[in-house]
C-alpha cells in the first residue's frame, strides 16, 4: 500500500484535538502519517453538551477527519479500532488482526465516562462522550415532556418532570443550564396539559463546590446564575444507586431518594483502556504516566496525549482534561519527532494555560483567563467567541454562528427532534 | 383531560403535508384536535435525499410538531402509535390500548417503501422514507469509499465502489445523480489509495423510462443529465434478488449480476397498514378508494387523504404521491368539517395540479410547471426556491440555503460523518 516505502512511518491513533494537531505539527516532515480513528469525524467535544440540548446538529460539531487533513498529503486516513500495540515488535494491533507498524506511535483515544465500578448505572443514567450519548440525552429529556403531556397520574408526571446531571464540573453545569432554559423558555407555549416551568432540574455535586478548580468568586457567582435558571444545585450528594425511577442519595440514615425519569452522569472520567496495555503506571482515571516529553518511560518511540495522559501541571496536580492540554500536546509531540529526525535532543512539554470557561446559560457564563475574572454577559461573550473561532472548519462555523443567533433571539432550538423509530411513550420500562 | 367537554372532537392521524395542512384548515373553528404521530417532528420529505446523501442534517428538514402548531390552541399533540380504528364506536385505539373518541376522524399517515412481497430484501437494499433510512444509507454510500480505501483485493474494491439505485422515480433519480456527485466531486480529493472517481453508479429501472408521467422531452434531458454526471442508467432491469453481494436482474439466461456493496431501494411505494383495517376497498399498493369528498364510503365522519388515499385524477390514474396532493387534501377535508358544522353540502375534491419537478445534481434538474417545460439551470433554479419556500420554519430555510450554498460552492457535504458507532469496517457481513 505504501508508496515509496523507504519513510519512517508515524501511526497517530485518535482524530480528536491531540490526533489532529500531531498530524498537523507534522506536516512537512517526510513521514508516512497513518491517522487511525474509529469514528470518520472530528468532534468538536466542547459543543456536545449543546447537541444533547437540541441547540445544535450532530453535524454542525463535527467534521470528516478525511476533509480535515486532505491537503495535507503525508497523511492517510484509516477507519478502524485500534485493539492494542505490540510495543515488542513496535506495530499497532487492529481490531481485524491486522497489524501496523511504525516508528513513532502517538496515542491519542482521548477518555470516556467513568460510573466508578457501577457500569449498570450507564443504561440509565447516560454520560456524555460521543454524539451518540448526546443524542441519548436529547431524546429522554425530550421524551420525558411528551410522556408527562399524557400522563393522568400526579406523582408520575412530578418524576417525568424531573431531570437531575449528577457532577458538578464544566459539562454538568452547562447540562443543567440548558435543561433549566428548555423549560422555561423552549417548551413553555408548546403543551396543553403540562407547564413545562414547573419541571425541576437538579445538579448533584459529591463535594463542596461546583466547578473544581475555578477561583472561588467565579464558583459563586455560577452558582448565583444557575439559581437565576431555577437549578437546585445540592452538595455533597453521594449517589449510591440510580435506576429508572431516580437516584439514591447517602445520608445518616436509609439514603435520600431524589425521584427523576432523567438522570445524566458527568461525575466521572476514564481514560480509553488502550493505555491499560501498556504495561506502563496509570493513575486512578487510568490514565498513563508519561515522560517529560509525553512519551512511555521505557518506550520514548510512544507517545501519550490528551485526555490519555496523566500529566502532572505546575502545581503538581494532573492537567486537565481540556481540549488545550490535548492540541499543545500534540503540537509537542510533533516537535519531538522533528528533533528525532534531525538528531537533536527532545524538550520536556511545558502546558501554557489560556484559561477556563464554562457557559451555563443564555448571556450567563463564568470565564477566568490569566488574571482576568469575568461573569456574566462578558463571559457569555468571550466563551462564544472562542468556541467559534476554535471550531474546524469554516461552514461549521457559520452554520454554529446561525444556530445560536436564533436560539438566542428566539428561545428555541433547532434540532428538537426525537429520533429513535420504535419508541413511542409507552413501549419503556416504567419504574414498578 | 379535556377543558369544557363540550366540544366536538377532530382526530388526525400523521403530521406530514396532509395532518397539518388538515390541522390548520380547522385553526378558526370551534373543534378539540388532537394531533396523533409516532413521531414528534414534522418531516420535509421532498429532501430526505439530501439527508441521505449528506448536503443536509436531519433536524434541517424536521420540525416539532409542537413547534409548528404552537400558536393553534385548539389543537393537542400526541405523540404516539395508532393501532387500529374502532369505525363502529367512533374511536382511535393507541398501541398501549387506550382509546380516543372522535367526531370526525383524519387519516394521514402516508407511506412506506414496499419490496413487493420481498420483505427480506429491506436488509441489504434500504428504502428512504423515514429519517433513519436517509441515515442508514448515508452511513452505507460513505462507509463503502472507508472501505474501499483500505481493501487489497481489486475485485471487492470494484464491488465497493459500485452503488445501485433500483428505481427511475423522482427519487431514485435524484439519490443516483447524488450516488455520483459524491463520488466525481465530494470525495475526489479525499483518498490517497483510491480514485473515488472510478466508482461506478447504476440506476436500474424496470420499465422503459424514467420519471413515468413526465412529458418526453424533459425524460431524454433527464436522462443527458444523468449521462454527464457518468450515471448508467439501465432500462427493463427487472430485480428478482438481492444480497450483500448485489442485485440479480432477470433476463433471458440465467439472470444477470450486477455486483455492488450498497443498493438503494426506490422502486415501490406501500400506503401505511392502517388502511388495511377498515374494510374498505383497497388499491395494489394498499391505498384506501376514497369518495368523491376523500371520505370512506361507508362512513362519511373518517376521512383519508395523502400517500394512504387512492383519488381517481382527471386522466383517471390515481394522484400520485406528492406533497401537493396531501396538502390539497388536508385543505379540502378541513372544510367538509367546515361545512358539516354549519349543516352545508360538502364539496368534492377536485386536485389543482402546480407541476412536478426532479433536480438531478447542481445546476441540473428538470421541471413541468403546466405548459411551461423546463431543463438545467432554470429548472434547478426554480426548484431551489420552490422547496425552500415550502420548507416549514423559518429556521430551517435560511440553514438549508446557506447548506445549499456553500455546497454549490465547494461541492462539499456539511454532514459526511458515519454515525453508527460499533459499526467499524471490518465487523459487518461480507460476501462470501
Amino acid at each position: 500500500m505504501k508508496g515509496g516505502g523507504e519513510q519512517r512511518r508515524v501511526i497517530i491513533v485518535g482524530g480528536g484535538f491531540g490526533g489532529l494537531s500531531a498530524a498537523s505539527a507534522l506536516s512537512k516532515e517526510p513521514v508516512d502519517i497513518e491517522l487511525i480513528d474509529r469514528r470518520n469525524h472530528h468532534l468538536f467535544q466542547p459543543l456536545l453538551y449543546q447537541v444533547a440540548s437540541a441547540v445544535l446538529a450532530p453535524a454542525d460539531i463535527s467534521m470528516p477527519i478525511r476533509g480535515v487533513l486532505r491537503s495535507q498529503k503525508n497523511v492517510r486516513v484509516r477507519l478502524g479500532e485500534v485493539a492494542g500495540v505490540d510495543l515488542a515488535a513496535r506495530e499497532v494491533v487492529l481490531g481485524d488482526g491486522q497489524r501496523r507498524p511504525y516508528d513513532w506511535l502517538i496515542l491519542a483515544a482521548g477518555a470516556t465516562h467513568s460510573y466508578f465500578g457501577q457500569d449498570h448505572w450507564a443504561a440509565v443514567a447516560p454520560g456524555l462522550k460521543t454524539l451518540d450519548d448526546a443524542l441519548e440525552i436529547r431524546r429522554r429529556v425530550f421524551m420525558a415532556y411528551e410522556r408527562a403531556e399524557w400522563c393522568r397520574d400526579a406523582g408520575e408526571r412530578r418524576r417525568l418532570l424531573s431531570f437531575v446531571v449528577v457532577g458538578g464540573g464544566p459539562t454538568g453545569v452547562e447540562l443543567a443550564g440548558s435543561l433549566a432554559e428548555i423549560a422555561r423558555r423552549t417548551l413553555v407555549e408548546d403543551f396543553r396539559n403540562i407547564d413545562p416551568t414547573e419541571a425541576c432540574v437538579m445538579l448533584l455535586e459529591g463535594g463542596d463546590t461546583i466547578l473544581r478548580g475555578y477561583p472561588e468568586g467565579l464558583r459563586l457567582k455560577a452558582l448565583d446564575q444557575l439559581a437565576a435558571l431555577g437549578v437546585e444545585v445540592r452538595f455533597g450528594a453521594r449517589v449510591v444507586d440510580v435506576d429508572a425511577g431516580g437516584v439514591l442519595l447517602q445520608d445518616d440514615g436509609d439514603g435520600t431518594r431524589v425521584r427523576a425519569s432523567t438522570v445524566i452522569w458527568a461525575a466521572g472520567v476514564a481514560a480509553s483502556p488502550l493505555g491499560a496495555g501498556l504495561g506502563t503506571d496509570r493513575d486512578r482515571a487510568g490514565r498513563v504516566q508519561v515522560s517529560a516529553d509525553l512519551s512511555l518511560p521505557d518506550h520514548p518511540d510512544v507517545f501519550v496525549i490528551g485526555d490519555m495522559a496523566h500529566i502532572a501541571g505546575a502545581d503538581g496536580e494532573p492537567l486537565p482534561g481540556v481540549a488545550q492540554v490535548a492540541i499543545q500536546g500534540g503540537a509537542h509531540v510533533g516537535r519531538c519527532i522533528q528533533a528525532d529526525l534531525s538528531d537533536d535532543a527532545r524538550d520536556s512539554f511545558r502546558y501554557k494555560d489560556l484559561g477556563s470557561m464554562a457557559t451555563i446559560g443564555r448571556s450567563k457564563a463564568v470565564a477566568w483567563i490569566g488574571r482576568v475574572r469575568l461573569a456574566g454577559f462578558a463571559a457569555w461573550w468571550i466563551w462564544l467567541v472562542v468556541h467559534l473561532m476554535a471550531l474546524v472548519g469554516f461552514r461549521n462555523r457559520v452554520v454554529v454562528l446561525m444556530e445560536w443567533a436564533w436560539s438566542y433571539m428566539t428561545w428555541q432550538r433547532g434540532s428538537r427532534l426525537i429520533r429513535a423509530t420504535q419508541d413511542t411513550p409507552d413501549d419503556e420500562v416504567r419504574p414498578g
